[in-house]
């Protein structure tokens, strides 16, 4: 049996509602993986996990959990959008392995080494310099590997990032950022670690936040699906999604959050700066997920058959989710 | 097809080892409950379930892990014992009626509303004066019947017990407990909460603990099986388990833990005494997870036929499991 395309949007954290969960449906999208944690500790994110099985009790009509691949077609099948959970840091585990298993007993599929900064497993793309992973960072991974929750390298630095690919057992993914080498943001990927993401059978999700885009949000639908045909080319298409990192309706009380959590007394601004310190204006291809049918015409228009849209689209990311959140 | 016989024991908590799963495979026990808390919070409990998540591991070849009522026959099949966790009191679900499911999520199948003293939800069988079911009691117990999480009463007040069985929408438990007429022990049950847990297709699981049996220590084989046998008179048969309350190789120190927690200053002894605080000694018929064919020989001698027996020792329970952890 041939299996039907599914689209899947691999990073989103929005100011979740019906609205919203509507428009996953208007936009086609079988899943997405969420962003449940960014700086929030074990007991905090237990607490969000229980909002969202209030979301999954009150919106049952437009979403459901999403925990092996199989759901992707159920949510398919049902009409709904499956929901993955991911963690953008390392935070509700604190230093006990013992909640690797527990978080993704919970749901957890994804869940970044370190963001920005160094955590106590891997260094952050905004450290000046970059040890690699750390003796409990090894242990983690391997644990990651046998339970089955995905290492996720997107806002972690570069030889972190080297590392991790080598010494993960599973594939790893970088589920939201774009080549440094098209848009030179510190969140962006080197060559260096697209080739050895690509080589180890990891996952790329590229990205429609304007700081990762060339010429921020007035970035051209044409400028990203080059992007994405040039990388298909050096990398293999087989490698690359969406990771949208679209982070609709959220005041900019959410970013300077996302940003200084509590870690710091100054006012850290990221990517953005003093001047523009909220969140970037969507370009006007893609605000919500009503667009992903623009990228599927972008892609179409810049070459792309129709497999290889669907690949790119969805398809990839499912064939990752098959082999990587079941136990070893 | 006629189901095989199961031996189910519904209430242990004792210092697990190697030692101890091997007696439950020697004592032919196909699945326990386990106690997993006392006094802890939320983040302890999920310490104490990452601890059981080593043991899975470790002791593979003895244990696994109970989740649904399928898994004491997948037990059974496999020569191992299936593991279902249990709450002695509502601590971990702290004021937060979302852990609830959290809980369930990670394989809590059974909760105490209160363990001697009053609780956020109801009261213990130490306190002087019994208000019944709180406010937050009574939500938590629908949500408790929406999820799959068995109400257990075994250290709870008289007037709260029963208004637990009356506001409950599914059948409730008394997984460790004795008749007060048998024996008249603050822990014990009226006949009242007996006829009243019976008539609602609710279980009880009949104690080995020295404390909740007439002639403590030195209660005979003999008498617990004749109090088992007037009570399957007075109840139905079909209501009736074993719930042993083994506290093996534990310090006296845990008894006293057990106790105090950390909520008082003083030294409670419950139902010890200054003279006699430590673990109370086992009857000789009963001192591990081996003695269960006692029990079997015991209720023969006294008139139970085969089936009765087999009731008893587990089939009652494995028939409230399947109704009882699913969601509504």
């Amino acid at each position: 049996m041939s299996p039907a395309n599914v689209t899947i949007d691999c990073l989103q954290y929005c100011n979740w509602s019906r609205t919203i969960f509507e428009q996953m449906r208007e936009g086609g999208l079988d899943a997405v993986h969420v962003t449940i944690c960014y700086h929030e500790d074990f007991r905090q994110t237990a607490a969000n996990i229980a909002d969202w099985n209030r979301r999954f009790q009150y919106y049952d009509e437009l979403i459901m959990p999403g925990r092996s691949a199989l759901d992707v077609s159920a949510a398919q099948a049902s009409n709904r959008t499956a929901i993955y959970f991911g963690f953008q840091n390392c935070s509700p585990i604190e230093a006990d392995i013992g909640l690797v298993e527990i978080c993704h007993q919970l749901g957890a599929r994804f869940m970044q080494l370190s963001y920005n900064n160094q955590s106590l497993l891997a260094t952050g793309c905004y450290e000046d310099d970059d040890p690699g992973i750390t003796r409990m960072g090894r242990q983690v991974i391997a644990e990651m590997n046998r339970v089955g929750l995905v290492v996720d390298m997107s806002h972690s630095a570069e030889r972190s990032t080297l590392e991790a690919i080598e010494i993960s057992s599973r594939p790893i993914a970088i589920t939201h950022a774009n080549p440094y080498s098209w848009h030179p943001a510190l969140r962006n990927k080197s060559n260096t670690v697209l080739k050895a993401l690509s080589e180890s059978g990891g996952m790329i999700g590229f990205s429609l936040y304007p700081h990762h885009l060339r010429d921020g949000s007035r970035c051209t639908l044409q400028s990203f699906c080059e992007m994405i045909a040039d990388m298909a080319e050096r990398i293999g298409i087989e490698h690359i999604g969406i990771g949208s990192d679209l982070c609709q309706d959220q005041p900019d009380s959410v970013v300077e959050w996302m940003r200084n959590g509590r870690w710091t007394t100054d006012r850290d601004f990221g990517e953005g700066s003093a001047d523009a310190p909220g969140f970037p204006e969507q370009p006007s291809w893609f605000k919500d997920s009503r667009d992903f049918p623009n990228l599927v015409a972008g892609l179409k228009k810049v070459g792309f058959d129709g497999e290889s849209i669907a690949a790119v689209m969805g398809n990839n990311w499912l064939r990752f989710f098959e082999s990587a959140f079941s136990r070893t």
